[in-house]
């Protein structure tokens, strides 16, 4: 796939991730997916990304999506000789993201004046688990640290008083990614103002914070505390303010998802459960009202759901048009029409595995210009040589920085 | 605050919202962060989220947040007449952001080609459920539907077969802000290839599905499920291939996550447990068999830190480097010494309430040019005027629009 050429909105930039794990590749992976060369470099062991999750023949599937479209380059940063290779890569870069404990790059002889030496423009993102700076800088930046500091895993709870269990992750690496997409946003925002016809030419300086990413989500919750001191509690499956919104049982077993928190859909609910009695009910007159007797409400609601199994309920839901739906596992979204129709589940031909592995599609969607899946995760160093050509090595440097086990 | 410049790394762009609800406001409310002059158009009753989550005086807090940077004109687009003042103030505008139904703003005469017709190079962003096409196009776009469909709300559950209830909501309205940074990343794309020096002046479409962007931070699910079969479970608050890792019980009834899960990690937690027999149980000598034995190894580390007061606990893991926190709350989060000299909890004047409300701070922190939260979220059609003059029409015209109920 690799002769295809590059297209989508960022076609034409080229980024630099000295990254690991998850924030900063997963801000590449976004920016590569709509078109930027991004160069990855790897230390001669790997990414361990390469070994997490399920694997086929050594090969780790999340590593095909989360690596894809980007070109690896393995170099031992800790070797005399790859400051250099590094300089002379970055200076045809438009941008470089790293996710190394604060202090670390520059500690190796890649600060940012070092990055910037013959790149004054250059855009640099750093991510990392609390900012370069503060007391915490140094803290270990483990994603379940930081999602519980931003304010997200308290809520990501069942109601107090409900459960004896803790709170739950939200079953993803979410803080990590959501650092990532904000810094590919803020790479982007950055490389607009400068290069844009009139552009100031300045490459900005980015310090993405896994807590502030998670904290910028929080909605009302910190004027809500500082105003009335009132502290946001988790809701579980409802949602604190609408009501009836849960995921309900059916009788075989699932879960469905019921959304009938406004007056039509809320008669059309009670129409489908024949009990329209509840609409004149005055504990479920309006929402203020279903609010405050929703434990009621959703016994009732639950008492009708554990009648009818799951595709049964999913379809009288949708004859009456209440927003409704099945819980959905990996199969679910694998075999759905409207992923499949979207290419947001696609066949993508992973050469390594000589087979086609089934992916995310690229979003955002842009319905004129949408990028391309051109190749998978590479295997590492899979670019190197084709990476210190383009940044004008000869072949016998390169062999030369080879023997010196600088480059892989 | 409204005399103070404009600043950030998108100052110089002007963004039009035809938004409501979440996921296009907070694309705005990211872009106007950033810099961006944000025009949102509000029907005179105003946006519903003005009613949503805790008021004072009537204004509701998320409010001051979620529209913050923008500016308000009230425009009833049923009203014939409306058509002709999107025309003329879009003109001017670099992008658009709209999150009705799919087809609605065509259906209102306010298509694509209508939008573009004054202003070839308008990128458009519609952000929405399911997507602008397919067979769920016209679903309503409930998040929490949409949570389901992307996988997310399947993994916020405890591990099979702990718990009869339902799986949780991430807490906040996830699935809506992803898509509304997703939004945001695409039109800062779009924008850089359009406006930079040599770029194709192009004005791209987008279009984001709230289920397309809670999917694609799905990690390895899909290839997991396409390769082998693998339905990606829930693992509740622990993580499913690193142990131990997950949150435990204080003495005083408060949730402490602890992440030992490397070799240094495990061997300091266990000296401060006084276990360090454990180091050279069989069970727990690597990462692999403690995941194997996860259950009975968080049996043992609750023994110990249902023994100590939380605050005790942390010291201790603090000491030991082991990492480690509370689990915030709102209470928590506005305290923190960190998110305050970061500037991510501060002070903003909101005149609408003549006092300062606890604002989260601008992610992505752009530590050269950071921009500015220059006012709190505006009155409905608070700069109708300003924005109408500034569009061409004369204080005459603004009031036969005005006396016609165009605008408000």
């Amino acid at each position: 796939m690799t002769d295809r050429p590059y297209s989508g909105p960022l076609k034409g930039l080229r980024i630099l991730e000295i990254g690991h794990f998850i924030a900063a590749p997963f801000c590449t992976r976004v920016l590569a997916d709509l078109g930027a060369d991004v160069i990855k470099i790897e230390p001669p062991a790997g990414d361990p990304v390469r070994k997490w999750g399920a694997a086929v023949e050594g090969r780790s599937l999340w590593w095909s999506v989360h690596a894809r479209n980007k070109r690896s380059i393995a170099l031992n940063l800790k070797a005399s000789g790859a400051v250099d290779v590094v300089r002379r890569i970055v200076r045809d870069c438009d941008a470089v993201v790293e996710n190394f404990r604060p202090g670390q790059l520059a500690r190796m002889g890649l600060g940012n004046d070092v990055l910037r030496a013959d790149n004054p423009g250059l855009v640099i993102g750093h991510v990392s688990g609390f900012g370069q700076d503060g007391p915490y800088r140094d803290r270990a930046a483990f994603g379940v640290v930081g999602e519980a500091i931003g304010g997200l895993r308290y809520l990501s709870d069942h109601a107090p008083g409900t459960s004896d269990l803790p709170p739950v992750r939200a079953g993803v690496s979410i803080g990590d990614s959501l650092a990532g997409l904000y810094a590919a946003l803020g790479i982007a925002a950055s490389l607009w103002q400068r290069d844009r016809t009139g552009g100031d030419g300045r490459g900005r300086t980015l310090d993405v914070a896994l807590t502030d990413s998670v904290l910028s989500m929080m909605e009302g919750m910190l004027p809500e505390y500082g105003e009335l001191g009132r502290i946001r509690q988790p809701s579980g499956s409802r949602i604190p303010t609408a009501a009836p919104s849960s995921a309900y049982p059916s009788r075989d077993g699932k879960w469905v998802v019921i959304a009938g928190n406004s007056e039509p859909l809320f008669q059309r609910l009670a129409g489908l459960m024949y009990r329209r009695d509840l609409i004149d009910d005055p504990r479920f007159a309006d929402n203020p009202a279903r609010v405050a007797n929703v434990a009621a409400l959703d016994a009732i609601i639950e008492g009708w759901t554990r009648q009818h199994d799951a595709a049964a309920l999913l379809s009288l839901l949708e004859q009456a048009d209440v927003p409704s739906t099945k819980i959905y596992d990996a199969a679910d979204c694998a075999a759905d029409p409207q992923y499949a129709l979207r290419g947001m589940v696609r066949q993508v031909e992973d050469p390594h595995l000589g087979r086609t592995l089934t992916h995310p599609g690229i979003v955002p969607l842009v319905t004129d210009d949408p990028g391309d899946i051109r190749w998978c995760g590479p295997d590492i160093g899979e670019h190197t040589d084709e990476v210190l050509t383009g940044a004008g090595y000869t072949p016998e440097a390169i062999g030369a920085l080879r023997a010196d086990r600088v480059i892989a």
